[in-house]
């Protein structure tokens, strides 16, 4: 196995927390997404979206998406599992991870923040606040979830880390990285602490990425 | 089972095609997304994210994110697979589905749009620009990734629909809706046009709905 990586990238870097609760260690290959490395030919023929993650397996095939690949390795490495065993907490779990991938994510994500000071001449101020809206937009929506609901515990499900915390810490630290207050959200800042603490996490975080500037 | 519901909305759009290819019916509650029903306190009861679809469960839960809801149909209504059996066709068939989900349709939401022109004063025209740029970005990717994998048949992933397809037909009737140029995807419009010809696909279009104007 070889995951295609950018210490910065919060797909890859949910890739890599899931990578390391299951004990895999593949190699590894950075791909430098400002110096735009994701739009040379080699890395289209991989991948033809031009976004990190992918996932290289043995046997020639790419996988891409992160949560593909979350999935992928939840059903080929079981242990320990980062979905619930019931199909109304599976649901509930990638209800949350999705609404970050889905909702907060994309649009957040290097090529249209790059659209939106480029082709739309957007300020850098006008660009920072689209960022931190819809941030705030999915954490005040994530934090009423979580908070209200019984099955919320240590974790965003329950006592063991699923995909769902898998997705919040990247995006908890993207949210950090501008300066988000992150005040109103006291249930998703707890998640993210007790997560913290999981070395499985931790080693995952961008600065101590190889590739880290 | 209560599905919250709009016509136009393409993420509910996918679920009411999974529920017709699996033979269910559940009630319809349909939330006008352009009157802003979504943003109503009853709603943000249901789902603080404010967004459809949503599918409330006879036991009181209330699912949300289609993927997730997908995820759910399929493991609690198996039959018709709407995903393979084996876990890297599984794995190929959610990144199909992701790289709609998560890549293209979030960018062209309502909700954005209303951002870019509201919020950032974006013109029309560049609005429109805006939506068709993140739709042309994605099918050119994903033209290239079917087009040159034998894993594609009638089907974006063989001879029977899967929830690639069910991401994609939603897709396409956006584009068209804009007018998009389709004549750069031939695969897309081939595997749009194979699933048109099934019931369960076309009876989910948006113009076939008790809400449809």
């Amino acid at each position: 196995m070889k995951l295609y990586d950018y210490f910065r990238s919060s797909a890859a870097y949910r890739v890599r927390i899931a990578l390391n609760l299951k004990g895999l260690a593949p190699a590894r290959e950075f791909v430098h997404l400002r110096r735009g490395v994701q739009r040379s030919e080699g890395y289209r023929a991989l991948n033809p979206q031009g976004l990190v993650p992918a996932l290289g397996l043995d046997g020639g095939a790419v996988l891409t998406q992160s949560l593909a690949i979350l999935e992928f390795l939840e059903e080929t490495h079981p242990a320990p599992p980062l979905l619930p065993a019931d199909a109304l907490g599976r649901a509930r779990v990638r209800g949350i991870a999705l609404a970050i991938a889905c909702d907060i994510h994309p649009l957040d994500n290097l090529r249209v923040l790059e659209y939106l000071t480029g082709t739309l001449g957007v300020s850098t101020e006008a660009k920072d606040g689209w960022y931190k809206y819809w941030i705030d937009t999915g954490f005040e929506a994530l934090e009423q979830q979580l908070a209200r609901d019984p099955s919320t515990g240590t974790y965003c499900h329950g006592e063991a880390p699923t995909l769902a915390d898998v997705c919040l810490v990247p995006q908890m630290a993207n949210a950090r990285r501008v300066s988000l207050d992150l005040s109103p959200y006291p249930t998703l800042v707890r998640i993210d602490g007790a997560c913290q603490q999981l070395r499985a996490f931790a080693d995952a975080a961008p600065a101590k990425q190889p590739d880290a500037e």
